[in-house]
């Protein structure tokens, strides 16, 4: 079908001045923008448009079916099993992936984890990966379906195949102030997702400070806005608004996040990690139509650990070989006794991004050693001089801009009535 | 003074959220456009913030003041006697400057009148003049203050060393639906004007369906905001809004309006032209403090002639030789009789330019000989079959879509009570 054609500048016009836009005219200025016939001030003028203008539900399913025809589809038809997937808005100490992959691949659902690579103070799951020895991120379609079928879970790096509008629109929001946006933030991701193919998707969005939606109203519009798109696009969407006022589990870095992973697959790890964890993969197996399993077992037997080291070796990776460690530590101590009432996750990530766990261009590297660990959590009593942190680097010159990044983020003895037991607030189906 | 320095994408945010940018947020946003650090992706989605946002009195002031910065300012301070220049914010028929610059000249007052090319269905000054044979628009600063001082009267391309980030900015506007939108429009326009250097300017703000601003409100409005930027830019500055519903006088196109400019010199020409010239010229000579002066006399006595004459020959021209006329001409007859009760300015506009006129982008050339001759303005009584339109052209293929762009244009019978007997609505001080 070819589409009509129209002027970029009465595009443009229309959502200036406040009307909905058509699907003929949604699907003419991405492919437009797609083949460069749009230009990147006009796309950017219409993005701020859209940002302060607003678009309606159908226009954002327009918008975000535009942008998954920019690009190819992938096919999952052909597997022996259901596939359902899960994607986090992004956190501070976010590994969930790592330990959630495996597991719900031990109850014969297959996951497609096709991430990108973390930048700001978020890290993201292929820097995390990539600090086990020998594992690589970039496979083939047909590794993936052959990984999807025999393993059962994939964790690897999405092809640029994949929504190439999206690619190009979300690098133009960045630098023109448009990325706070509902309707744009959510046809970004789920666009991505609806094109890769799974037959579920859990949306794990994040509230607090160290997420990109610092209150439940908002996060709840943008779950909301993600699963009616997902649900139209005849993917099964569920979303779970969960906590990210503190980093998630006790390690924030790449290879510190492995290592807490693994003791997840083990049976053990932090409280929060494993709760959010076995509320992820309840959800996703669900969606996959297996509701009589017990996750929790699956930890605590070994079937998920072992479902993890298929799952690296498919990848090259060797899961039994010790995970690099920093040359440099330095601990921050606890500066008086009392309850710790706040470990603020912003600050942290900054932290651990500034001692070289995270990227702040896409091409910079990221350290696989570096990262913070947590000795205590909010709800915790310490006492004064008692470790607070370990921060871990390679670059000895990095301490000092990540100390500054920690100021006001820990308080002891403050209201601690905020805090809660649960990480999952609520679910949106 | 070395501007503060900002992140581009925090001042966009800033619009974007509705705020009042700082003065020197607006410094350093125009200087670094100018430079290219910032993008213009950025620059649009800031043109649009502030289009759906607005901008203060202050703000608008700052952003002038910013981009007259961005490049020269001419200094007239040198001549033996005052400035005073006039700006129109387009018209179909809009020949005034033409009689209007000598006519003011006569009276020892300067008239500094740097133009621009037409776009569009509003015919440019220098397009007009190019027709006269030898007459060249570009002329360096130095022959400009010479011919200031010797005739009176410039009539010349503006250098593209005034207000440079206007001109960036201008081209940018044009393709991101950002024209339509006083804080910016009003900036351009006095941006230029005062970086011209005149000390009194008078503004033709045109309303009607051949002007830019459709309604009077809008119009008063961007005048308010002119003659305020004007006058606190140390300016003398006011404006006329005036009618353009219909064309002014009784020719559309280079050629033409030159002849009937001339007439007009003579003593004659169609009432309207003359009505707005002496306004205007009234106006622009009490800001030079020249109250006590009778303009038509300068008309009736020749003396206005002599000084276009000299004018055309200071750069050039020849006054007396005779102007290039169409090799094809086509009547368009009135299809009743009547009253005339509608003459659309906005398609006489369009028709002239389809015929060769205008330009569609900057770098077309223009007919000097195209153009459309009334035989009849609204309020007259026309005849059913007699002559109401005479289209000119050097290319006979172009009569077809010209006179498609006439359809509904002319009205015979119609309500004529809105009509009126002068041009000059009001003026603001």
């Amino acid at each position: 079908m070819t589409p009509e054609n129209f002027d970029a500048v009465d595009v443009i016009a229309a959502k200036r001045d406040g009307h909905r836009l058509s699907t003929a005219q949604i699907s003419w200025v991405i492919d437009a923008y797609t083949r460069g016939v749009v230009a990147d001030e006009q796309m950017a003028a219409l993005a701020m448009a859209i940002f302060i203008n607003d678009m309606e539900p159908g226009e954002i399913a327009d918008w975000t079916q535009a942008m998954i025809a920019s690009g190819e589809r992938m096919d999952f038809s052909s597997l022996s099993r259901p596939t359902s997937d899960k994607h986090s808005t992004g956190g501070v100490g976010d590994k969930i992936t790592l330990p959630l992959a495996p597991l719900v691949a031990v109850f014969d659902v297959a996951v497609p984890q096709l991430s990108g690579r973390g930048l700001g103070h978020t890290g993201g799951t292929l820097d995390k990966l990539e600090s086990i020895p020998g594992w690589r991120a970039e496979l083939s379609n047909a590794e993936i379906l052959h990984q999807l079928e025999d393993v059962g879970a994939v964790i690897c790096a999405a092809g640029s195949g994949l929504a190439p509008a999206d690619k190009k629109l979300y690098a133009l929001r960045d630098t023109t102030s448009t990325v706070d946006c509902i309707p744009l933030i959510a046809s970004s991701i789920m666009s991505k997702k609806i094109a890769e193919g799974t037959a579920g998707l859990v949306l794990d969005v994040k509230v607090g400070s160290g997420a990109f939606m610092k209150d439940l109203d908002k996060a709840r519009q943008l779950a909301r806005t993600m699963v009616d798109l997902g649900t139209a696009a005849g993917v099964k969407t569920s979303a779970l608004l969960t906590d990210m006022s503190t980093p998630l589990g006790l390690t924030v870095g790449n290879a510190l996040e492995v290592r807490e992973s693994v003791e997840v697959l083990a049976g053990g790890g932090p409280s929060d990690v494993v709760e959010l964890t076995v509320a992820l993969a309840e959800e996703m197996l669900r969606l996959a139509g297996r509701t009589d399993v017990d996750v929790r077992e699956a930890l605590a037997d070994g079937r998920a650990m072992d479902a993890w080291k298929r799952m690296i070796r498919a990848q090259n990776g060797d899961p039994d070989a010790p995970l690099p460690a920093a040359e440099h530590t330095e601990v921050v101590t606890a500066s008086e006794t009392g309850v710790l009432s706040r470990l603020d996750a912003l600050a942290v990530g900054v932290a651990s991004w500034r001692l070289g766990a995270g990227r702040a261009r896409k091409e910079d590297p990221v350290q696989a050693v570096a990262g913070i660990e947590l000795h205590a959590k909010p709800g915790d009593q310490v006492s004064a001089g008692q470790p607070l942190l370990t921060l871990h680097t390679a670059t000895l010159e990095r301490f000092g801009r990540a100390v500054e990044a920690l100021e006001g983020a820990v308080e002891i003895g403050g209201d601690t009535s905020g805090l809660r037991d649960s990480v999952v607030f609520e679910t949106i189906t």
